[in-house]
């Protein structure tokens, strides 16, 4: 049975804890120390805070010596953190108080890093009561404008997660203003050369449907008003945007505006990888720990 | 005082009506006429129904011979309701069962069109309970990738609507997916440019800033966790998409997500135009009617 709730995603990740390590680079950072906490509190994970041993002590001084690894500068305790999932001492990885640029290129380097599959790209579950299901959203916050290859990678790390998460043939809608293929709109175009893709087996363990816009993705009445035939269409699990400006609004909207609840972790790399910014909610942040442990 | 609610856009349309004649091109729509005759019912337009007598009635038969023009093809309905208006025997348009494209074409022709500014484009009026008055959001179904000229011009368009329903001094916020200008993401680049063209007097009568990701733009709380100095963030009257794909999906997210009531029009013709669609809730609808009425 496919996961329906977030709530379903922390059960599922209370029942596979056992000495989870979550590794945080560049910890000295009060919210993520605050969520990090929260998850070692519940019994979630074991977290190693790497960064600066003061200035986590500082902010928190329930935080013990052996939770701690001091690296004094912030690239530093990216790479080491990087390292303990790579060496199979963390089990998953959280970017703390360092720019993502910075802490992605240990993520990504070739002779230390940690990225596994062709790309890294972000994934987001949302949870909303105006639909019928949990559904992913991908990439809304690392790649720019993927490439029509770019983005076959793009979906096969969300398929993969998916499948994690006990659906075993998702339902992915390529995102675009229109249903209708026109040379003039790039993303249509895309979404039917990556639909036929799919159907000639180039994209496998999955549903591919588009270009679809995103009513006719998520809302049946719609796709039926449009006259759209498509088993994916009104029943979206995964919702793939044609580049970062269309999934950061997407995003921001359900979150702001549309009351969505959410969990978001980096996919491609060898372990999951959480990038939390202050303003997402504490349990937004619990959300996407979980998540981790759930495709750990 | 600027307008709040898409009510008092109601609101204000019945202070304003007085015999406004909305003609309808290709009128033979089920939908279509529905909507034209509850907002006649109202007193709000006297609707000019021009397309196929035969089907119209059939599909009303409460429709009065004198409130029909009839024309037997779409592109002629169209040609004809266009020149209603440019011979201001009518006040507004609204496009009927004839593809945008060909309606279009009529309303834009040089010769017979009434095409004023210098680009037509598309305007929608959203209000939710999230945030604290209604809000525009431009081009969302138009202009599908506008170059930073048209860009000023459907800014401008917007503007001068957003004047009269009484704001007079607009906030515009450029949306992109980041609040730092960099060269690989274009939307923020141009972003740069037209604050900075607002700032020099190029653009008048609004206050722009940019780029701005949609959560800057209506929450001062984000705006403030990012550490963004600006009189727009968290308080955008109007929000100016990239391009059509983020604001489709941003659309769609707010009326099928979001749960937002829309009014929307297409401005920078000689009348207000409404394009409504089949899957437009008639309350929709009839708000587009009343905001058309407010523009005229």
């Amino acid at each position: 049975m496919p996961i329906k709730s977030l709530d379903e995603i922390l059960d599922k990740a209370f029942e596979k804890r056992n000495g989870i390590k979550l590794a945080i680079a560049a910890a000295e950072d009060e919210y993520v120390i605050k969520a990090a906490l929260k998850a070692r509190d519940m019994g979630l994970v074991e977290p190693v805070f790497v960064g600066d041993s003061n200035q986590i002590k500082n902010l928190n001084q329930t935080i013990k010596d052996e939770e701690i690894r001091h690296v004094s500068d912030a690239e530093s305790a990216a790479k080491m953190a990087v390292n303990l999932v790579r060496k199979g001492d963390a089990n998953m990885l959280m970017k703390g108080l360092i720019p993502t640029n910075i802490f992605l290129r240990q993520v990504l380097n070739k002779e230390s890093g940690i990225s596994e599959k062709n790309i890294l790209s972000h994934l987001a579950i949302f949870e909303t009561t105006a639909y019928h299901k949990i559904f992913g959203v991908t990439d809304a916050a690392l790649n720019i404008a993927p490439s029509l290859n770019e983005k076959i990678s793009i979906i096969e790390n969300s398929v993969e997660a998916l499948h994690k998460l006990g659906n075993k043939n998702p339902k992915v809608a390529l995102l675009s203003s229109v249903e209708k293929v026109s040379a003039k709109i790039a993303s249509s175009a895309e979404a039917a050369m990556l639909a036929m893709m799919n159907k000639r087996g180039q994209i496998r363990d999955c549903i591919v449907d588009g270009p679809l816009a995103l009513d006719a993705a998520i809302s049946s009445e719609s796709a039926r008003h449009k006259g759209i035939d498509s088993t994916v269409a009104g029943d979206a699990d995964l919702l793939v945007v044609p580049e970062i400006d269309s999934g950061n609004i997407l995003y921001k909207c359900l979150t702001y505006l549309a009351g969505a609840k959410t969990a978001a972790v980096i996919l491609g790399a060898m372990a999951p990888v959480i990038l939390t910014s202050r303003s997402d909610s504490e349990e937004n942040k619990l959300y996407s720990i979980a998540l981790a442990i759930c495709l750990g």
